[in-house]
């Protein structure tokens, strides 16, 4: 059936597999997307949301680039919120519910919409590979799919092993089937595998809650969207719910935690440390009394509600039994129990920047499959080995993200320098230069990347270039224009800041922490240039965070540009650390093991020292 | 979890569940769905349409007493057409196709919606049971829910097995898990139980197929719709296309046949004669050249493409070469293969009218776990297992329809005093009194009886009422008023029929075949009627109907009648007829095991003759 082969084949379709596949169509491969249930591409298997801190600013750039986890997410949202919008514009991160059901039709839809991206349903079983080269799958059907690449995004399927209390069910998911199989065949490859675990929160019937008793969390009042392109913004949103665990529901907890399987050793793999089931929260933090738990609504529609910080693996009737203390949740009826799950994955060190496997060429893995949890972690992966693929098998360059260009270069050099052994989340702490990984610039800082690959479209290209221009044009004008102490006094006044004596050029006094864009905008010749030249909101908040923060860009900049240089000395490849003794022996170990590509990427390495950087930077004639 | 237990389980989230949770649910019982997923509640797991040749009929007669069939298909439908309107309207058979989310996710909204209605997701393992009482059930996680009854509808999942060629796969559905444990303890309790087979064909991507030579299949240009209710009518459609087979085609099919499940002797049970698969129909009619090929869209916006007339399990490659020579599916792209599946089910002779089982009491069977194929066929079992499990708990009257009252009411009798031994699909010919059984008069025949029972609402009678009423009285006016030569003649010219030579009522005019409810709307005093009493489509075809077939349908409530005559001869539970010797030892021998309840259906049991049922008269003393 298969006998032309394509391209590229992403197994799996997710959010690592769905963009995977997007990517590479959209850049010219004939793709093709297996999947073990066509029906489910694009699910949100754990919570119905979005983006949140630094999440939101990876689908950003995933958006930026041009893949769709953005444009999804806005045609799905039912509430967006901009979190952290009180500290600096480094920390704000959108975050947006979901309509679950709607979310996954569109992803399906665009897919479907995608010219080079064909489907199938069949489990992959194993990899054909000939001479250390991956060649296509091999389907539990026997078919034989030939490829030049495959990209692996199993996510929890891959010997999936679900917990509740004291039962044991396999599985990728509730209700569906694990995958078998391939993990098998790669550690016979010599691959190094291990497992992770991650969990998911009781689903209840919204019907049966007192939202009276609980804390509404509408979204914002003036709601964003994520995607840089045309996408809807909601014009009505439905509320979150918030209400909290008291003492009662942790002693309740406690009595099951002789049965539950994250205690009494029957899981031994780990779990995502900021996402922790909330036996772990009791345990870990025995002296706190209360956790709050966010009621989610899963949809427009749907009555089905997601009970954000209440994931657990205790016994069904303990996690209905506490459950049930908890204030408006009094009746609560279940659809389904929460549960743990323990997959395989594959130590992320074995992969290169391309996320290509050092192992065997031209098979990539994105996604949970490296570690990894979150779904804006996965998109991302799934984005950039998508692209790798094609790139690879057209005998173009490798495209790789920087530390100081995007949060996905952070999460990448991250994973491949210093593998992970638990679930690997996005933070802002992870990144050197968040002041210049923001979420208002993603567009500016990768779309001229992604266009020039061939995966950004020209609209986007131009979109950026127009709000480029636009905020440059702004800020000049504030650098260039003077106001005088008539005008501004009276909104400093309002303000408590100091008067001014003299004119001045506004750009200083739209410096001053208190003064925002829209005290500036009181001024007729600032509101006047802004109706000249028609700027949007986008447009305008580039420009004030450009000028209210310029001093902090321009640092991070510089320190960035320090370590471009060292980004700029490369290793030779397959570089023998033992034979530089005067290295430390950890060093050299664990420079052997990881073979970074540039001394950058060596200083990163855990266990690497500044002394051993100096050794290195000498004997590569620095 | 569940210590107050529920009135009624539903096991199963199919048609035949999703009805029986809703009729239960509506009519006042505490109602839990337990589903192996409840993201897929409501699939369409075969074909994307609702309805056609009496299935339509049914999909009516389930609205009509208050379910959910035809208020869904309407939400959800992308194409409409009347079938049969040439014939008579006892032939009229609404038919829908249908977008496949959109089916699923109204379904499972519309459930949502229903208090009453709970939900949970696991795998029900067994039956809880007590003194020959079935009293909850017990799932995978080892939880025990009570239940005063249960109503099973585990349509191909009951130790499903999948079968493509040489390769067998266990599961309900592809890319889903089969449901065990339940078959081998209704064995126990002393069930017979069989495995009957179904199949499906591939599943293809439009994108890949050439309609220009194609023949083009458009829904009706004045679309209607299945519910009484105020639902939404298409406004616009997509289209269907038709192709066929070919010799070569049938050549290629032919040399996987070797390979196949169906001819090598590895599926032993028997499928829908109805619904062959394509190797089938070349097998059997070994003459036919060519065979048609229905290309109908999966929905509103998805590419995927349902084939049907090419149900195959023949191995995949097979499937993919042959339909490559289908014209226009030249170069398909397969999403999934056809496939066949093997299930268990018990034959439905072990049931009461009530579709409550004999051996277990409130134990109710319901959909292809009954021997039936067809999601209409299901629904309206799933519906009556629903509404009489409510009643039985209650203490209240079984509801039972007769065969002269509805389709549903001749499939339950078909069942349970003739037994399947091949999938049941109901046609018109199953039913001795398709004239009254019509798509029109659904709402006049069942509604007060939905309504008397508590589940058709007030809203539903009374546009029934008002609809009976108004074709009444049209029917009286064409019955009072006369029409003149000058007036009609012109008429009657131009459909070539004999002139009227004075003044006549105008029922005998409109009697004639060729005069339609059209053309009497050509005259005045009958279009000024329609407007004055407000008249809508509705109440034209039925009163046309009653004109034009009015014969007919005397003729056949007559004879109705008199079968009334035999069903209100009731037979004594438990009857032995092995003392009866002068019955046929087959007679005896059938009669005892299903235990007809009348003598009616008594005289419908396969082996008993004429001349058996006057012995039975006989000593009934009549």
């Amino acid at each position: 059936m298969f006998t032309d082969g394509y391209d590229v084949i992403v197994v799996g379709g997710g959010h690592a597999g769905a963009e995977a596949a997007a990517a590479a169509a959209n850049m010219g491969s004939r793709t093709l997307l297996v999947t073990m249930n066509l029906q489910t591409i694009g699910q949100m298997s754990c919570n119905p949301a979005m983006g949140g801190i630094a999440k939101g600013q990876i689908v950003r750039e995933i958006d930026a680039l041009g893949g769709y986890s953005g444009i999804i997410t806005d045609r799905s949202a039912i509430q967006f919120k901009m979190l952290n919008k009180s500290k600096g514009p480094a920390m704000w991160s959108p975050r947006a519910q979901n309509d679950r059901m709607r979310f996954a039709e569109e992803w399906r839809l665009a897919l479907e919409g995608t010219p080079n991206c064909d489907f199938y349903q069949d489990m992959v079983k194993s990899l054909l590979v000939g001479n250390g080269r991956v060649i296509g799958v091999r389907t539990s059907l026997g078919l034989d799919i030939k490829a030049k690449a495959v990209v692996l995004t199993n996510g929890t399927f891959l010997n999936g092993l679900i917990h509740i209390g004291e039962k044991q069910l396999g599985g990728g998911r509730a209700g569906e089937k694990a995958s078998t199989g391939i993990t098998e065949q790669l550690v016979d490859f010599g691959f190094d595998s291990g497992r992770m675990k991650t969990g998911t929160p009781p689903r209840v019937d919204g019907r049966s809650l007192n939202y009276e008793v609980m804390i509404p969390q509408p979204g914002d009042e003036r709601p964003e969207k994520f995607s840089y392109l045309q996408t809807p913004v909601l014009s009505n949103q439905r509320d979150c719910h918030m209400t909290h665990t008291t003492k009662l529901v942790h002693d309740l907890l406690r009595e099951g935690f002789d049965r539950s399987p994250m205690f009494n050793g029957r899981i031994k793999s780990i779990g995502p440390r900021y996402c922790p089931s909330i036996e772990d929260k009791i345990h870990r933090f025995a002296d706190k009394d209360s956790h709050q738990i966010f009621v989610e609504p899963e949809g427009w529609n749907t009555v089905e509600v997601y009970v954000n910080g209440f994931s657990t693996s205790l016994p069904e009737d303990v996690q209905y039994k506490a459950l049930k203390s908890v204030k408006g949740f009094e009746n609560v009826k279940f659809f389904r129990p929460g549960y743990a799950i323990e997959y395989d994955y594959f130590p992320p060190t074995q992969l290169k920047h391309t996320l290509e496997t050092k192992l065997v060429e031209n098979l990539y893995f994105a996604g949970q499959i490296n570690g990894t949890t979150g779904y804006e972690e996965a998109a991302s992966q799934g984005l950039m080995a998508g692209i790798n693929a094609h790139l690879k098998i057209n005998e173009e360059e490798p495209f790789i993200l920087q530390r100081d260009e995007a949060y996905i270069g952070v999460l990448i050099d991250d994973l491949i320098t210093k593998g992970t052994e638990e679930p690997y989340r996005m933070f802002t702490s992870r990144a050197e230069y968040r002041t210049l990984l923001r979420q208002d610039n993603a567009d500016l800082r990768l779309t001229p990347k992604g266009y020039a690959i061939g995966l950004a479209k020209e609209e986007r290209l131009k979109r950026m270039e127009e709000k480029q221009r636009k905020s440059d044009a702004f800020v000049n004008f504030f650098r260039e224009t003077s106001v005088r102490p008539e005008e501004i006094n009276p909104i400093l006044a309002d303000l408590d800041s100091s008067l001014v004596k003299q004119s001045d050029k506004m750009f200083k006094v739209f410096s001053r922490p208190k003064v925002t864009i829209d005290h500036m905008l009181q001024l007729e010749t600032v509101s006047g240039f802004v109706e000249d030249n028609e700027l949007g909101r986008d447009v305008l908040e580039q420009a004030e965070i450009q000028v209210k923060y310029s001093g902090y860009i321009e640092k991070e900049k510089n320190n960035a540009d320090k370590l471009q240089r060292l980004e700029g000395i490369k290793i030779p490849e397959n570089f023998d650390y033992s034979k530089l003794k005067s290295l430390s022996f950890e060093a050299r170990e664990k420079l052997n093991a990881i073979q970074p590509v540039t001394i950058a990427q060596a200083s990163r390495v855990s266990g690497v020292n500044p002394s051993d950087i100096s050794v290195l930077l000498v004997y590569l004639g620095r």
